[in-house]
């Protein structure tokens, strides 16, 4: 049994604590300051609000102000929150990180640090670990994996990534079992890379969806010749990244990639933008709603990384003939129609 | 404008006549003999049967006893028919096939020949062709690619893959337009074999499909992953195959498998045997309704191909456990729910 504090009570946080506990382990599932009302009731037995199920009964909750006691004696901590919150969550964690304890973070995206610096997330956390003399070895969990599926025992197969390998291994040993299972990576890189870029490219699958509900024909072969050029240009954004292609290939680029463009909040945006809704305005009103829509920043992020490693030589932006769609589609208010039908690819 | 005989009058053949049609050249479609009910209307200004539409006015109809006239002058001959009425047809064509005109080939699959090998077809046709001194340039048409999309100027992006890679550029330029890209290729083997295996991997969303109507979770974390694995898997056979791996990451591989997994009669069939169908049952069923479900054969011969490579020492049967379970499911009747649970991929 292995203590494993993880923070952040949402979906992936609280799937991620359920699978942890069916293992037997000693599992503190600790809700940050925006998670009350999610950790109220799970705290008492009922079905978690977000899951829409009961959690594991071994899963032990605590409230945003018990964050050190949920982290005491812990052998593991895993991140659970977005990538807003992970810098906000780790800096009030930081005092109470049990020396040596591994990082897990589920946590997919980039971030943006202070200096306007846009950065994989393990070298920002890094960044904010290392002055404090609490850098750890850190997994970055890659590869399609929908929280409620999770939860619920569907078969699952992620990558857990980390430039310490035998670390990989230790938490995979933990957390693996039949419907979980784990690929290991030594390519942090490759995989956060991925992770980062797919919302993005998946609002590409939404938009054919929204032009068909406007009355455009079917067009499988378009969202296929999408998703294959997505494919392509995530592979060359983690290989200048100093991730490997070989990455982008399997579960956490294709794989995530195919989850994430069939299911989900960022199609869900795709397909409001190709509806004829204005950009701005669905994110907004789709926040409104609660829905966060990551593919929404995550293009003008994807697109700024791109024209910096233009710019340092390493990319030539007209390699990525698809996040420039995207992009003039959701910032620029392209026609969406016309602008996938302009796409001129070669995969 | 050029001369191009179009030899099958189904959806692809039609559709590809319709294409080339608006690009100005003399079309003749030649309907085998079992294409005398899609002749017929066509030939009459209705609309196409299978495609539902008007055929361009300049697309010039031939029932099947006008093969000689349908070729004659030819400067290009497209295949259009299905892969097992390639070497049927073009043996009644050899004849008159005018000398040099390159060979386009629409056909997927893999050909079994007399003495029972599972051939590439191009290496099929080049069997029949050289000894009665009618070689030519030969291009395989791959990537994502449904007729009725392409009839209606859906966006859509193929690969033309030659080992003549000139001529593939002239055949190219002859029918390249806005809405039909083409991707030039010299990796003829890679792409045959990717349309080759794609009907067969397809049949694996399908399963997850009827699972669900069964009352099984959502399950798309399972369907990104037997997407990925799929795409891994045929990767490694186009490479045994002699062609290369960068090919099935591309439209003919990821691409085709895409479309082909969202829609079509290959999904249907993995459907109707995910939900319960005997699979042998379902196949019959289907076929007796006029469904071809190439997926069915295509596991038998995938199955049958590695395990001669295998035995000649170029594959592992081990590093292809999804196309042996989908074996398993569609040839042993193995349980679909418990196969694919205990699937085991690294990616």
């Amino acid at each position: 049994m292995t203590a494993i504090a993880i923070l952040g009570a949402g979906y992936m946080g609280s799937a991620f604590a359920h699978v942890a506990a069916e293992r037997g382990h000693d599992v503190r599932l600790w809700g940050t300051w925006l998670d009350d009302e999610l950790v109220g009731p799970a705290r008492r037995g009922e079905p978690h609000p977000r899951l829409r199920m009961r959690l594991d009964a071994h899963v032990r909750l605590f409230s945003s102000p018990e964050l050190e006691v949920a982290l005491r004696g812990a052998e593991a901590v895993v991140c659970g929150v977005n990538s807003d919150g992970v810098l906000p969550v780790l800096s009030r964690a930081l005092p109470h990180l049990p020396a040596s304890a591994p990082l897990l973070s589920l946590t997919k995206g980039f971030i943006t640090d202070e200096a306007g610096r846009i950065e994989r997330i393990s070298r920002a956390v890094r960044a904010l670990l290392r002055p404090a003399g609490k850098d750890r070895p850190y997994v970055a969990v890659g590869g399609p994996c929908k929280a409620m599926e999770v939860a619920r025992r569907v078969s699952t197969s992620v990558v857990f990534a980390s430039d310490a390998p035998d670390v990989a291994e230790l938490c995979a040993g933990w957390l693996e079992r039949e419907t979980y299972t784990i690929t290991r990576s030594d390519d942090l890189a490759g995989v956060e890379t991925c992770s980062a870029f797919k919302n993005a490219y998946a609002t590409a699958s939404g938009l054919c969806d929204g032009l068909q509900l406007r009355g455009h024909p079917e067009m499988y072969n378009t969202k296929a010749m999408l998703f294959t050029q997505a494919t392509v240009e995530i592979a060359r954004m983690a290989v200048a990244m100093g991730g490997r292609r070989e990455t982008a290939q399997g579960l956490a680029g294709v794989g995530d990639l195919h989850v994430t463009a069939a299911a989900g909040r960022n199609r869900a945006y795709g397909e409001n933008v190709g509806r004829g809704g204005r950009p701005a305005e669905v994110a907004a009103e789709m926040a409104r709603l609660g829905e966060l829509t990551e593919g929404y920043p995550a293009l003008k992020t994807g697109w700024e990384l791109l024209l910096r490693l233009a710019a340092e030589g390493r990319l030539a932006t007209g390699d990525f003939p698809l996040l420039d769609a995207l992009h003039r589609v959701v910032y620029e208010d392209a026609e969406v129609g016309a602008t996938l039908a302009g796409l001129r690819i070669r995969a």
